[in-house]
């Protein structure tokens, strides 16, 4: 019987190739597959992240997710899954690349929900965007006895509130189209001056913009908002 | 007059040297001045992590912090900043080392407030335990519209239970001696059969405990309990 391969979940980091660990930096440039998200339109963060370091000799598969937010996009895991599988199954490794930390709200959980129940998984962490951002922006996030909040802005108005109300600190992820919404509950509840706002961070078109300068139309899903420890 | 030095900053992560990142290991192998947190034992989880890299030519500056919780570090911390201080007035780069990520809960949080308003400073992310652990424990963290909350366990019952109420998913960290509380308490919320418990987080000393054959006395600093999403 054939050995089965590995499957690794690889964090790649938030954008900076350099901010891959060491580990992932070997993997990566040893496996002989590579999976990662894209795009319907074929554009990979992910890849993008890690382009430098892929050889040409290295199979790539691209997991297609659908653009329409409201399209689901399990059966588009299912096949990725299965393609995955097929290759596992003739004793190949596979790493599936992931932006940021792979088990934060990352796109390989469910490849891992998949698959890691029948072969030999390993995910190895990655620099999360939540909190590199602190670095990019010189502020120190949390201190001490202070709790770290990181809420979805996709969350509605009233959740939202109560989450904010009793952080410490915060991070508030995926704003997108939910930036005025946003903004608003932080102007409600006074936090508006110890917000900070960057997107893409570290990645080579990082924005850091004023808070209260921010358009809410050109707020790219890759972006948040920080509130540190006071 | 002389160009001043540079501070970094540097987060090399949890445990596993393989985990530092591309950067950081970039700059810890090439400034000539390295700093770390150390006992007054000498004792240092930060340089351990980085032992392999460091060269013998390297300068080493030991911030040595108290033992005893009570007694402030501040003119520990002080003292180091002034000693970080000489050497990048004299144009020296001095690489900060510190575990996890250095701007949450970091002890480099301590030295940016004292030197980055003086010398040019540089803050590279580093992989947190808080995160990485999930990994390790091989369970997604947060999924979706969930809130994730990283709560001290140095907080009071009351509030404990208060913000655990509240949270989708959670990393209750610093247990050490502050176990035995945390655990009633999730045993009060309904929140053990979630909880996961993990010491010493990709070090080579780590161990995964069932929470409920935890030896309360035993729970070191360096320890933290996982309530990943439902």
């Amino acid at each position: 019987m054939t050995e089965l391969g590995k499957l690794y979940g690889l964090g790649i980091g938030p954008g900076d190739p350099e901010l891959l660990t060491l580990k992932a930096h070997r993997i990566l440039t040893t496996v002989p597959i590579i999976a990662y998200p894209a795009s319907e339109n074929g554009k990979s963060l992910a890849r993008a992240i890690a382009a430098e370091f892929i050889r040409s000799d290295q199979i790539e598969i691209p997991i297609h997710l659908p653009f329409n937010v409201n399209e689901s996009s399990a059966p588009y895991y299912d096949q990725a899954a299965e393609q995955i599988g097929e290759h596992l199954k003739t004793g190949q490794d596979v790493a599936v690349l992931c932006e940021g930390e792979p088990m934060l709200y990352g796109s390989f959980m469910y490849i891992f929900q998949r698959l890691s129940g029948q072969f030999p998984t390993e995910v190895v962490p990655g620099i999360s965007s939540t909190l590199a951002s602190a670095a990019m922006l010189g502020v120190p996030l949390t201190y001490r006895h202070d709790v770290l909040s990181i809420i979805p802005a996709t969350l509605d108005e009233i959740k939202l509130r109560d989450r904010l109300i009793v952080a410490d600190a915060a991070v508030i992820i995926k704003l997108g189209r939910h930036f005025a919404k946003v903004r608003k509950i932080l102007d409600e509840l006074g936090l508006l001056e110890r917000s900070l706002y960057i997107e893409r961070a570290t990645q080579t078109e990082q924005k850091i913009i004023d808070i209260t300068e921010v358009e809410a139309k050109e707020v790219p899903y890759w972006s948040l908002i920080l509130i540190p420890s006071n």
